[in-house]
């Protein structure tokens, strides 16, 4: 009688299609319950397996003490084990990357350099859940609601439907002792905080919260699939000689259209953010030029969006205009109305945008100059108890190609109000205000 | 100079398009402090607002003194309000529902009494994000991941974006007070769960948890939104005057077609589940019947998916046939092949679906009947400690229309083998076991 959970783990390597007899599958081996499990099952189901260790020599004899246990356990099962023995602490300090991020690179460099046809890792339900949690609690997308992917290229998850307390009953069952990463039990990290203190809490409101969560997860995955080959499709679509097809990029949803925006600056070699894929959106919606790298512009023109190198000459110009009283001035291609006024004691129901357009005329030290953004320069907004960064304001409420024309205006004590987000606290109207200077903007 | 958290409401109202001015909201007034917000802001932004207040005398003189206040607060600022008196008890009682239910359903009909153009609730990004967890807690979809919609029908949530902690700062700035539900800061509801236990550790990952949660959901509504979209138009495209054109279907991506489908079955007037839109999914890839409700089947043929009444008569003929040793049996339109073997000991890798076929001889009692499922049997499969529902299990392995034809193996103390689920834990191969009854069926 086939064990339940051997039948688990082959129809979910069935399901989604991991591994064939003929292939050859190498098993990432730590020594904890999770990997020698997934050891143990691929083994039994009769695959082709081979083994590899890495030793980080970061938790000095229990380092060694993991090694000689899985040396032990492959000699016992007739396993081929590999030995790989990493510095993490020199490899992050070279590549200036976080320990968890080293030892993971140097580790699948390792995997790599065996040539199996996959790389197993064993990563489980539980994990997928805590994944899942972790980014919602840190901002994400469909994708990364989905968890952990069961497979990604030639990395493949047969343990992506077991629990961690199905792998323990396994484990248990057969009497097979694992190993314990002391660091694993302590709430040091985001990940033990979210499996020790988040999920139990879950698991109250709803006893079956695995189960229901590999539904979920399934019917997320099938969602975010479509919409990535969608996303695929579009941009292959789009791309053209010499850029890409703006035209046929903007009749997309938004949905499709930010997902072949993604595969566009992977090809361009530039970052892929949040940020970023909106920057290119919004020229595909309209037109302009926005730079997105030192150096490097994305342009959108006659139906075409390309990327050249160069400078935005016209936009980088600092401008700098007087005003001496009320009238229209011109700044650039814009155009601001002054006018002072005296003040009755009420605001109310203004629109918005006049509203911030508002400021108290007797506050203003000196003479009103009208500007676009420098570096360095702070405003405190109003009822804010902290300095925002100018650069940062315009930032966010700008497109890249309107930034340097946004308006700024300073007295000579710096700056009183950024264009998008308002005026400084101290030039606010309050009930001292006998007059107001207002402008708007065209 | 409007308050920032006034231009936060404004700018929510303009991005989802909720209203305008010239329309009559009705703000669903509890007296607590968010919709005493929502009341405030969507005044002082110059709405045509009125309010409505639900006493539901559920917390004796609590109740009271919400109403009361409720309409303190209205004639202070001038608001037409409209108190309604519920009985939610005999309502729940006549209408068999929850209190929580039935107390939401009373509300929105009373609401839609007054016949104003949007009704408003007060729901925050706090509410928006304690749902979207409870969602992933029981299981869900990406609509469920998005938490609260901001828009759906004529009820509009102005303060989607806000978080109850700012909602709690508006009012005291203002010096507003407001009444507290004494059931509110209690954990005796799930909800409560979650605000208390589960969103302050998540936050504790992610000092700006609400706004990244805010830019998560946008992405994923948007997502939906469009996933939506698409299977509303396959199912449009998919009615024929007598039913679905199967074949236009069965070409869709299954994200788009399981939402098709959910159309399909809302317009038949059958329940939306996991497992109803399974069956009809299953059908349209292949062809054949199922049983979607008592006396209606969906009926797969031709190309074309029908909603029928009437009996599946070939389906539900109880079969029962004796096996007087070795040889093959005919069962239905399926062929059984039983064999006696003696038992050396060892069963290792022997395919999954063999290895459930092997029982021991010598622990059956009687006679082997082949049969399909009826009402009521039980069986202890191999290493559970509890019975299991023959029928249960049956429709957990079978589509519905191969239910019927199930093989079930009993002896004369009951159940000794159910296709798909297993053997009985009393007719187990172990230790002892001499000679073991193989079957398989075809």
């Amino acid at each position: 009688m086939m064990n339940n959970f051997l039948v688990k783990v082959a129809s979910t390597i069935e399901k989604f299609n991991m591994a064939n007899k003929s292939e050859r599958l190498l098993v990432c081996l730590s020594g904890g319950a999770d990997s020698v499990t997934l050891l143990l099952c691929l083994y039994e189901l009769g695959y082709d397996v081979c083994a590899c260790h890495v030793n980080h020599h970061l938790r000095g004899e229990e380092s060694d003490r993991d090694q000689h246990f899985c040396e032990k356990l492959c000699e016992k099962l007739g396993v081929e084990l590999k030995v790989f023995h990493a510095d993490v602490v020199g490899y992050c300090k070279e590549h200036s990357v976080s320990t968890e991020e080293g030892a993971r690179k140097l580790r699948y460099d390792f995997f790599d350099s065996i040539g199996a046809d996959k790389i197993c890792t064993a990563h489980s339900l539980s994990d997928c859940l805590e994944t899942a949690i972790f980014n919602l609690a840190r901002g994400t997308g469909l994708k990364g609601i989905c968890g952990i992917p069961p497979v990604r290229g030639n990395i493949i998850r047969p343990l992506i439907n077991c629990t961690r307390q199905e792998i323990e009953d396994f484990l248990k069952e057969r009497g097979q002792d694992f190993v314990t990463d002391s660091t694993n039990l302590t709430d040091d990290y985001t990940r033990n905080k979210i499996r020790h203190l988040v999920v139990p809490r879950l698991a109250e409101l709803n006893s079956s919260l695995f189960g229901s969560y590999s539904m979920t997860a399934d019917r997320l995955r099938t969602d975010s699939d479509y919409l990535e080959s969608q996303g695929l499709e579009a941009f292959e679509k789009a791309v053209l000689p010499k850029g890409y097809d703006a035209l046929c990029l903007r009749q997309l949803h938004e949905s499709v259209r930010r997902r072949a925006i993604m595969h566009i600056l992977e090809k361009e070699g530039l970052t892929v953010s949040h940020d970023s894929i909106e920057d290119i959106d919004r020229l595909i919606l309209d037109v302009g030029k926005a730079n997105v790298k030192g150096g490097v512009f994305a342009v959108c023109s006659k139906g075409v969006l390309s990327f050249v190198k160069g400078e935005m000459l016209e936009n980088s110009t600092i401008r700098s205009v007087n005003v001496s009283g009320e009238g229209v001035y011109q700044f650039g291609n814009r155009e601001i109305e002054f006018k002072i006024y005296p003040f009755d004691g009420k605001i109310a129901n203004v629109h918005k945008k006049f509203a911030n357009c508002c400021l108290d005329y007797d506050k203003i030290k000196g003479e009103i100059v009208v500007e676009n953004r420098r570096e360095g320069e702070k405003i405190r907004l109003v009822n804010r108890d902290f300095d925002s960064d100018v650069r940062k304001l315009v930032n966010k409420y700008f497109r890249l190609e309107d930034r340097s024309s946004a308006v700024i205006l300073k007295d000579s004590q710096g700056v009183v109000f950024v264009e998008g987000s308002g005026a400084a606290e101290r030039v606010k109207i309050d009930s001292e205000t006998v007059k107001i200077l207002a402008f708007t903007i065209k």
